[in-house]
C-alpha cells in the first residue's frame, strides 16, 4: 500500500490516496476546533487517541453487523478506510439532553430524555450545518428514503451497541455524532470517527466530563480526559 | 352566547370566555409582530380581514373532511370557537423555499422544492420557537406518535386543498403554518388562523407578496396587500 497525495485535509483530519482507488489514508491531527471553527487549538496526541479508539470502536461494531469504513490501523495516526463518498448529513445521537439541544430546547444538561433522540445537520460550513429534517433531505436530494431509513436504524443500533459497551468502563454516552458513506458500489457504510471529539463520554459515577467539551469550555485537564478514554477503551 | 372575561390575549388574538364552557370567542388585533415580536406596528383592518379570510378558508376545509375549530363568524372581527388545548407545535408547510429555509439552508427563494416540506417547530416564545423534529415531540412529549401522525397526514391535504383552491385566484400558497388544538374529548382539529400573517401568498404571474412580508421587510402597501386578499378570496 502506497501512501500517494493528499487529496483533503478537514479539521482534524487529512486523508491521501494510495496506489489501490477503491482505498485512501485518513491521517488524525492533534488539531482541536470548536464552534464552527471559531475556537482553534491543540491537544497533544489527539490525532493518536482518535485513531486508536475510533478504530477499536468500529472493530467492534463490525462484529455487531455495522459495516464501516475501517479497513486497517497502519502506524499510530494512519488508518486505511474504504474510499466513499460522504453523505452530506451529521447525524446526532442523544440519551442525556446536553449542549445545543439543552440551550435550544431549555432542557437541562444532564436530563435523561424520554426517547432517544436523532438530528440530522445539513454537512455545510459555511452555513454552520444547520439542523435538517428528513422532508428537508428528500427535498435537498441529500439521501433516497432507503438511504435514510438505513442511516436511522444504524445509528441506532451503534447507540445501544456502544451504550452497552461503554457501561462496563463506566462511561456513560450521553451523545454523538456520526457521519456515512458511500462505497464504489453504493453500500452505505459508517465513516468519519467515533472519538472524544464526536461524542459526549461522562463518568458514569462522578459524571466527570471526558470529551472536547473540556476544550470548548475551558475546563482544563483536557489532554488526561483524552487518555483516560484511551486507557479505558484500549487498557494502556 | 354571552361574551365573558378575557382568557388570553397573544400578539395577534384576543380570547375570551363564553357561557357555553366548550367555546370561546376569538377576536382579531390590527397589532402586527415580527421577528419574535422584535418588530411591532399596525396593519389598518387587519384583525378583519384575518378573521373573514380565516373562516372563509376553514370552512371550506371542513367540507373536505379537515376538522377545524371553528363555529360562528359573530362580527367582523369576533368568531366563536370550540375550546381547545393548544398542541405546543408550530406546523410549517413549505412547497416553495422563502424566508426562514431559504436563509438557514442556502437556497435562494422562489426556488421549488422537489419535495414538500413539512416542518415542525416548539411553540415556546421565551425560546424562540426552535425547530424540532418528531424525535424531539417525542422526547419532550408534546404529542403521541398517533396525534402527529393525524397531525402530518392533516397538514399535507390541507396543502394539496389549499394550493388548488388558491391556484384559481392567482394565488400561490408558497408555505404557511398551522396549528392545531384538542378538545375537551381529545379530537385533533386545526386551530388558530390561515392568513396573510401565517401564510406567504404571491401573485401567480406577477409573483408580487401579498402577506406579512411586505411588513416584515418594510415594502410598502401593506394593506393594499391584505385587502388585496380578502377581495380575491372573499369577492369583495
Amino acid at each position: 500500500m502506497k501512501k500517494m497525495e493528499q487529496l483533503y485535509e478537514g479539521k482534524a483530519k487529512k486523508v491521501y490516496a494510495t496506489d489501490d482507488p477503491n482505498l485512501v489514508i485518513v491521517d488524525y491531527k492533534d488539531d482541536a476546533t470548536a464552534f464552527n471553527g471559531l475556537k482553534k487549538g491543540t491537544i497533544q496526541d489527539k490525532g493518536i487517541i482518535n485513531n486508536r479508539v475510533t478504530n477499536h470502536l468500529m472493530k467492534m461494531l463490525e462484529t455487531k453487523g455495522i459495516p464501516t469504513h475501517f479497513v486497517e490501523e497502519i502506524s499510530d495516526r494512519e488508518t486505511i478506510v474504504k474510499k466513499v463518498t460522504i453523505v452530506p448529513i451529521e447525524v446526532i445521537v442523544r440519551n442525556i439532553a446536553a449542549g445545543s439541544l439543552s440551550k435550544r430546547l431549555g432542557i437541562p444538561e444532564g436530563t435523561k430524555l424520554a426517547k432517544t433522540v436523532l438530528e440530522y445537520s445539513y454537512k455545510d460550513d459555511a452555513l454552520g450545518d444547520p439542523m435538517i429534517n428528513d422532508y428537508h433531505v428528500f427535498a435537498m436530494e441529500l439521501a433516497t428514503p432507503e438511504e435514510l431509513s438505513l442511516i436511522a436504524d444504524y445509528s441506532f443500533k451503534i447507540n445501544d451497541l456502544l451504550t452497552d459497551y461503554l457501561k462496563d468502563l463506566n462511561i456513560e454516552l450521553i451523545d454523538f455524532k456520526l457521519e456515512y458513506g458511500k462505497t464504489a458500489d453504493g453500500t452505505i457504510v459508517l465513516a468519519d470517527e467515533i472519538s472524544p471529539d464526536t461524542c459526549r463520554f461522562w463518568d458514569t459515577v462522578t459524571h466527570e466530563k471526558l470529551d472536547k467539551d473540556r476544550f470548548r469550555r475551558d475546563m482544563g485537564n483536557v489532554e488526561d480526559a483524552y487518555q483516560e478514554i484511551m486507557k479505558r477503551l484500549l487498557g494502556e
